[in-house]
Formats: structure tokens, sequence, C-alpha cells
């Protein structure tokens, strides 16, 4: 039987390192930004533009219009929202059926439904996410605590909606996963060997 | 290093089975219903009574009292209960430092923390608990889903309470725990072993 695993993760909760290295360890293929790029192909827009899309609040990226031009924009995002959508179910499809793998994000729990993929969340508490943020940051200008919780909510709000939008559920809610990991005070690297005997044969 | 593994559940989700078994598959001690034995032996109360007292939601105990006889029956009753928890706190320390083991229920992740516990929190959803609960039923009586599900329900908001009573932490949110496992649809008996190998040195 395939093996499918699929990691929905809160912002700074390591969820994107535990994907990449469970990948490595089970020695199956990972997918994340791979799948921007692919829609990015099929629909003709821009990796940002479907990025945006993707991790937003889908009515945020309605433009302020005015007067009768509403419905003609509104409908022209409202669309472009839907190709991106539908794009994104293609391509996880045709990836699921090429191979195991490991998909982190894009709704791919709900998506790939019918092929019963391994969902796993991954969350910590808000403090241990600051400092992943922290100790992880490229960017030489220095944010306070403050700045980065509120960027971290911002994301997930975003997450959230998104998750919602198309699946009808609540994101965050333990109950759409098979099994959800608490990654505070937790090394990553240390937990991905122990997790992945759950996915190895013969052991 | 100690294993202590600290398991809650909602009822039907076999969480019981499952902390029975990890403590088999280990090798290790498993405690449940023998802490009731003990705290009704600590506080001279009965096996029956003290068991109504931690599975419940705790201001339902309160007698029915009229006049000038509620403070001193309020008392009389919120002191039974204290002395239930203080004696549950003092057997659960005691249990942990003689050895290796899994615990159901109780508070225990809570009680515990100075020790560290590993949390695992066991749910599954409302059908699958239902079908748990014919499967395993002993009565002679026949329950519909309907009264089965009203039961479940019923069962869970006394732990809710009970642990949001001394904790004044959310029973069911994940975040409390280290790992929740869904057991929907899921056979105990093969689950167990793969997840005892998250706690076995040397594999």
């Amino acid at each position: 039987m395939r093996t499918i695993i699929t990691i929905g993760r809160e912002f700074g909760s390591g969820g994107r390192e535990f994907g990449r290295r469970l990948a490595e360890e089970l020695g199956i293929e990972y997918y994340d930004k791979e799948i921007i790029t692919e829609i990015a192909k099929h629909t003709d827009l821009s990796e940002e533009y479907v990025q945006s899309i993707v991790e937003s609040k889908p009515h945020q990226l309605y433009p302020i219009t005015i007067g009768q031009s509403f419905t003609y924009l509104d409908n022209y995002y409202v669309g472009q929202m839907q190709s991106v959508y539908l794009a994104q179910e293609e391509i996880l499809k045709k990836l699921v059926e090429k191979s195991d793998c490991v998909i982190v994000g894009r709704c791919a729990d709900y998506i790939l439904k019918e092929y019963h993929p391994y969902r796993i969340f991954i969350y910590a508490d808000m403090e241990s996410r600051i400092n992943r943020c922290i100790e992880r940051s490229t960017s030489k200008e220095a944010f306070t605590r403050k700045e980065i919780e509120k960027h971290i909510r911002k994301i997930d709000k975003g997450r959230a909606k998104y998750y919602e939008y198309y699946t009808g559920k609540v994101w965050q809610h333990k109950e759409n996963y098979d099994l959800c990991i608490n990654t505070t005070n937790t090394n990553i690297k240390e937990i991905v060997p122990l997790i992945s005997k759950l996915f190895k044969k013969n052991i």
C-alpha cells in the first residue's frame, strides 16, 4: 500500500522541517514549495501570486472596488482562486499516483482524502514558536518577540481561513488529523527517526 | 531516564485498551482503576464514591440542600473532593517514583508535570466511539445509538469539568498533550506496537 503522509503545521512549529526530514528518513518524495511552482505553470500566474492566494484569507484577496466594477473584479479574483485550487488538486493527485510522498500544507489532507493519507498536524506553544522563528531568521533586521508573535498569528489566521474556505473544517481541530504532534521544546531532528518508525515496515 | 506515559482519552475511543496494551508491549506497570482502590483506602471513602467524584462534574456532587444547612454540606463535599484529589496526587507520585508506568486518566498529565511525563490523548469521531461501545457492551439491555451517544457525551462532560476544575485547562485541547492519536476506524491492537516504538530504546 502506498505511503502518503500529509503535514499540516502551525507557523513556527517546525512542521516543514519535520516533513522534509521525515521524507528523507523514509526515502520518499517530499513536496512543499514545488507545488506552488507547478500551480504557477498550470495557471500562468506568478509564483508569488499563487503563494499569496494559498496562504491568505480568501476574502482579503479581493481588491478595493467601487461602484459597478465590483461584481466583475470580484468574480475575476474568485475565478483565479478557483483556478489555483483546481490546479492544486490536479497536481496533488498526479504526485501521489506517481510515488510515496510527504506533502506539506496545501489542504492535501482534504484534497487527497480518497487516497487515505496519514494526516499529521504539527503544533507548539507560542513561546517555542517565537524561539524557533528567531533561531531560523536570516533577516538582518531584528524583530521584537511581540512583532514575531503578531506575524505568526497573521500567517496562521490566513492558513486557517484558507483551509476552512475549501474544506469547511476548522484547520487546528485535532479531529481532522490522525496524529497531532506537539513540538514545544522538542528537537525536530531527534523526533523524526522515532515517528518514522510508524511508517517503516519490518521493524 | 524514567518512562512515564499518561493517557487522556475520550470515552469510547479505546484509550484504556490502548494504555493497557502499551504498558504490556513496553513491559512496564499499568495503572487505572487501581488508583481508585488506593484512594479509597487512603480516604476511608467507598470505591464507588471515589469513582463518582473523579468522573463527575464537581458541582454536581453537591447535595440538594435547603436553608442554613447549605454552607455546612457544601464545605463537607468540597472537603471530600479535596481529600480525594490530594490522595490521588500522593498516590500518583509514589507510583512514578517506584517504576516506569502508563497511567490512564486521573489528571496524571497535570499532577505529574514535574516528572515530565509523555502525555498522550486518545480521541475518535462519535460514530466510531458508539461502535466501540456497542462491540464491548456486556449489558443484556440493548441501547439505541442515540442513547449511547448521550451517555458518551455525559461521561466526557464530567471528565472535562473535572480536568478543568483541577488544572484550569481545557481537557480536549491538544495543547495539553505531546501526542494526540485519532483512533477512528483504527484497531487498537494494531497501532500499539507501532506507537510503542516511540518509547523503545535501541530500535
